[in-house]
């Protein structure tokens, strides 16, 4: 804490104003109440402006990315010269969707080399506003979002593997999305995009796997969302995937992790420039964005993190400050938490597509592996004997013995071992993160659990200690790459 | 989950379309893609425009609250037949302003009969949004905000004590805030209003407690905010308070609870009604309300309890919905939990001041009873020896002993010590919730470790378990009142 003392002048001040007249004390009063200025209020209008000024300057000057004239935030500057597009031209069917998407792109890169057998491939999937660049390549040679993870000898290692990533299905860095052009109206489908399942967006992935010509899977493996479509892949296509990786994850989201994510998508739709989705023909909802992130921010670490990191200190005071002069609390951000934040969400409001962060949250909140609940949707497991339902796990293969699954489960977690059964026979590493306010640590249990309800005796679980929360999985290298990379190897 | 199975439907279609041409496809998607509806961003302007006719109807036929021409939320028609109001004529000097407030209002309400010594008083304090009405009265027998720890053989009981509870100072429940006039200037103060400290909060009931002739309070008691408030109060009037109970606060905010609330104070000051504050001759920031409210609610329950009470189940389909066609889920609310912050962030949206939840807000980010701070403020404690520091503390009063303090406590637990020394003779309940995400137990720990070390022998600590979180004190009447009751008694 820097703020300074006013108590002490008050003190001193008190007793001279017990001496003046009211009158005296209004004008003295009226003097410090200059107009309150808010930067962090002023902060979206400014941004507002440059953004008209830019909008301008693109239609008057070059050909801008959508049919309308709007600006051109970052991810609507496509550049497929940094990566590759798989063109489907074959009707998707969608989980939600009466009719198919009926042609579609996804965007992907890769790393390594593919075996003559084509059977070294690792398909990485991402979290929910990661592009397919999760690392350098020879087109970009800037650092991917898991740098750290891929390459020779690392977790991912390009000595043995062949890495695929892709960016999702209603996403916005190449792959088809609600940004995308809608080929029958020649308009970007904004919220005439159909709602989207993790299913649905990993059938996307094995269409491109199938142009490929990848029969198999070595590894799936995804952190957050991409351990979503980690379980999905593993479960749509068995025999396709040869182990599955699990970081952070859940099979079954929880309500309080859909309320974090409906708390961004409230304050996102809340934009006046959001417009329903239509907003490609002019300004994005940058300040909705903004706050969205900022809410994200806080689910993505943890509050012990924050003790070490920012503590309750204030920011610097700004050099045109009399560092002699009493400084006063602002409404804006003044404590390096709030600073953190709003950073947090500047730098990311105009990175992303509004409408890609909203469907893909959706489809996170959809997820339940549940057998009901995968019923309900029309995705039924292949049979599977109910006396391969373990209530006590085989732990011969099970790397901790520190979570057996309860012995009498909870109606969901047999429903979630029932929903997973087609999982039973790929082995899986299913990490999670003690901090992680998000995918809380219990849901990792309860997919570990499941599992070897399930009959799965394949199951490796860690739990990582540490105070990085939800992100740890971008962080720790040691420990999460350590994992992974023993477990493939 | 509800939602319909589009799967097996989709593979049925999909060979069917297969067979269809290109432009038998593009007719048939493009059929299916109506505008899509956004009831939950349509629920914002339509609230809009019922406050703006409110405003037409209230300004051409009555008068209205304040000087301008805006409608009426229910705080600002206040009623002071149904509470007191003790007007304070002499300037209050306030931590971070350099001018005092010069008068103030304060509201409140009393339960139980003041005895002849005046020597049985209980002096409550609220949470951040709550009123004086903390239970029923004759002049306002609607129920209070703590209906049930208040009456004859109940928590706070009313056979032997005189129960004190004001609205705080900031507020906008009759007492003074931003909202209310500035008699210098004849308009609200709105954000001209000075930046608040949970000690002006106290100051300002303690010119009441003058006022009452009320020298010295049986117990200072207070929940959340109101558990600060109780702290301060004691720390300021050593001699005047005799018990203190804190229950879910906090003696040094933690960023991940101010993290939490600058997400409110963002969303509130982005809503385009804000207006820098000045929005009292025209709309309030219904909607930032709304979306503030939303997200303050995530942090006053916990995962489990949603758990229990939601799991992934889905909002009933509306009666005119054809029960047998296929549900889509929606973009807008379609969990339970969804509709549940939906429902909190509507019912709250016009019942409280926008400029009184930042304030307020803000004054509990900045406090924090560490030494240091406080001697920043010009707050200084009490001479004290520092023998009276102790690490290890003594037991023999302390209800519950398995959270002795560190033997090597961390800095700042040492710095809260010495901070809270005043408080080394007042005996003091400590009462926190396992499943508290916003004032977790390790926070509650902190204080009574911190009494502790500061030689507070008369330390109560409870931890209650259950899954209703920071709200815990609003429900759990057996335990959290059963507490208090047997600490008072």
């Amino acid at each position: 804490m820097a703020f300074r003392a006013f108590h002490l002048v008050n003190s001193t001040r008190l007793a001279q104003f017990t001496r003046q007249s009211s009158r005296q004390l209004a004008r003295t009063a009226s003097t410090s109440q200059c107009s309150p200025s808010f930067p962090c209020v002023d902060a979206h209008a400014a941004r507002e402006s440059r953004l008209k000024a830019t909008s301008r300057t693109s239609s008057s000057t070059s050909s801008v990315h959508h049919s309308g004239s709007g600006p051109e935030p970052a991810y609507a500057r496509p550049n497929p010269t940094s990566y590759n597009i798989y063109h489907h031209s074959k009707p998707l069917p969608l989980t939600y969707s009466s009719t198919p998407l009926l042609t579609f792109d996804i965007a992907y890169e890769t790393w390594g080399t593919l075996s003559p057998k084509r059977d070294n491939v690792i398909l990485l999937h991402t979290g929910l506003s990661a592009s397919s660049h999760a690392a350098a390549t020879s087109a970009n040679p800037t650092d991917g979002w898991w740098q750290k993870f891929i390459g020779p000898g690392k977790a991912l290692d390009t000595n043995n593997f062949f890495i695929i990533c892709t960016n999702v299905l209603g996403g916005c860095y190449g792959s088809t999305g609600p940004s995308s052009i809608n080929s029958e109206t020649g308009r970007p489908y904004a919220t005439t995009f159909p709602i989207l399942s993790i299913f649905d967006m990993v059938r996307a992935q094995f269409c491109l796997l199938d142009h490929l010509g990848i029969e198999k899977l070595n590894a799936s493996v995804g952190c957050s969302m991409g351990a979503m479509q980690s379980l999905a892949a593993g479960w749509l296509n068995p025999d396709r995937v040869g182990k599955i990786v699990s970081i952070s994850g859940t099979a079954r989201s929880s309500p309080s992790s859909v309320a974090m994510r409906y708390a961004q998508r409230s304050v996102l739709m809340a934009d006046p420039n959001w417009r329903n989705g239509f907003y490609y023909d002019s300004l994005p909802p940058h300040t909705g964005m903004k706050l969205a992130r900022q809410i994200a921010t806080i689910t993505y670490r943890s509050g012990p993190e924050w003790d070490q990191r920012f503590g309750r200190q204030v920011r610097p005071r700004p050099e045109s400050e009399d560092p002699s002069s009493q400084r006063i609390p602002a409404l804006c951000p003044d404590f390096l938490i709030e600073t953190y934040l709003d950073h947090q969400g500047e730098q990311f409001c105009l990175k992303y597509d509004a409408n890609s962060l909203i469907y893909i949250s959706k489809a996170m909140d959809l997820f339940d592996m549940t057998l009901p609940a995968l019923e309900s949707l029309g995705l039924n497991p292949p049979p599977f004997s109910s006396s391969s339902l373990h209530t006590v796990p085989n732990q011969t293969s099970s790397h901790s013995k520190s979570h057996p699954p309860p012995l009498n489960p909870p109606p969901h977690l047999s429903d979630l071992a029932r929903g997973l059964s087609p999982l039973a026979h790929i082995p899986t590493l299913v990490l999670g993160v003690q901090s992680d306010i998000l995918f809380t640590v219990e849901q990792q249990r309860e997919v570990a659990d499941a599992l070897r309800m399930a009959g799965n005796e394949g199951v490796s679980y860690y739990e990582l200690g540490g105070v990085w929360g939800h992100d740890t999985f971008l962080i720790d290298v040691l420990n999460v790459g350590g994992a992974i990379r023993g477990f493939l190897s």
